[in-house]
């Protein structure tokens, strides 16, 4: 049987939107608390999460306020422990985010790991670091090269898995960051990268991918947009200005 | 019905370690083919994983000789992919190398990931560049820290599991090298550290893990400790050397 579980969450984290879409795509019941980056809450690292990181979920125990967690639940952490979680919760119910066979399996787990490696790094420089965004076309280059050549296939078939739920997070960050023109990077940078992605035919494959995923409820429901624009401006607009006047 | 699996691997590699020690334990029939890192074969790259990296393994197909892959059979990489595939396959079977309870197996999954990003960088830090070994303790503290304080118990339980899998080579190589003081540190730093990992109580749990499962058939018929130090041996000694010769 299934217990109480609590997500622990920030919207502006693609880690913790990976959880939050696995939870969703479960269909099971959870709470969600909402954690403030900036100012986290004395409690967290002590009853939640040591490495004092989002996204965490807490298992089983009584009935509380996620702002008081029981010791009685289970406390677990790191996204893709969390999301293979979900789906080893909803397996005995004969539903799965993955696909049954063991080397589609292998597939969707490779593929989270493919471009984990391969993104985060230059997405990270060209948003935080102020690295030219062109720097991240190659990992979308990969990506391509990862979807399945069908047009209406998920990341690794026809099914949504948790290769999707590891992804999506990330790309849509990194979309709607550039087409915002938000970043360390020049102005107008971002903008510009964002035109290719939109326009250049070898990435039509992406754009399809990328609207499938997107137009789920699971991503609707969870995705604030806003958040994202608002926090990631503000991280980054002063590195930006530092970057700029440094040129001069 | 499980097919033919041909692991390409390395005495040498942690990671295709991990592979080889989940196939050894889940009972399946292999074949094995050691690929020489410093002079790969040719057709290695393109037949078989094009990061031409071990581990990969080739899935199904005609039973070929493993230096002339067949483009019938799947060809699987990544360590941590392939370790959950080879535990996918024998799951029909009713045996597991994960816990059953979707906590503990995210436990397991939490224990590889934990002690990866935290032994990870260090080790190498101490091995190839020189930093002092008691730079990689904080992660040996963490691991006991995670370990369940049962002395009998593996990493995540009773049962040996794929955590066991993905920690135990990179332990083995540490140890062995601080063992025969092999690294690019100064001389005698290796020996010292692990005279410490030997006599300080706070390791004697580390040290009944290690017995544990170093102990097992899987990891003495896989684990070549001379292959180990001679090649370690000769990608260090002239790092040394170097760093030596610096100081002077
Ligand atoms: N490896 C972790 C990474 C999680 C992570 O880095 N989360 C960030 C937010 S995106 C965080 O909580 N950082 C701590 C902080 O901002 O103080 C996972 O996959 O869950
Ligand atoms: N992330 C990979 C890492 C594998 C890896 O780095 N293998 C090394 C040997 S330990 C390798 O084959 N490197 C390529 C080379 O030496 O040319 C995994 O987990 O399988």
């Amino acid at each position: 049987m299934v217990e109480r579980i609590t997500l622990y969450s920030a919207y502006v984290c693609p880690y913790a939107h990976r959880a939050e879409l696995a939870l969703k795509e479960s269909g099971l019941d959870y709470k969600r608390f909402e954690i403030d980056l900036q100012n986290k809450p004395e409690w967290y690292a002590p009853k939640v999460n040591p490495a004092s990181k989002v996204p965490a979920i807490a298992y089983g125990g009584p009935d509380v306020d996620p702002a008081s967690p029981s010791p009685e639940s289970t406390k677990l952490a790191e996204s893709l422990v969390l999301i293979e979680f979900v789906n080893d919760l909803i397996t005995p119910t004969g539903k799965s985010l993955l696909p049954a066979d063991p080397v589609k399996r292998a597939n969707a787990r490779f593929f989270i790991e493919a471009f984990q490696s391969k993104f985060g790094p230059v997405w990270y420089s060209s948003l935080f670091k102020g690295e030219h965004p062109t720097t991240i076309l190659p990992a979308l280059d990969a990506l391509v090269g990862l979807l399945p050549a069908d047009e209406g296939s998920y990341a690794v078939g026809k099914e949504w898995s948790l290769a999707d739920a590891a992804v999506t997070p990330f790309l849509a960050r990194a979309f709607t960051s550039l087409k915002h023109d938000i970043g360390a990077y020049d102005a107008g940078q971002g903008k510009a990268v964002w035109e290719r992605i939109q326009n250049e035919p070898k990435y039509e494959r992406l754009r399809k991918y990328y609207a499938l995923v997107t137009s789920r409820e699971s991503f609707k429901s969870t995705y604030v947009e806003d958040v994202i624009i608002e926090t990631f401006k503000k991280r980054t607009e002063s590195i930006r200005t530092e970057r700029a006047a440094n040129k001069v």
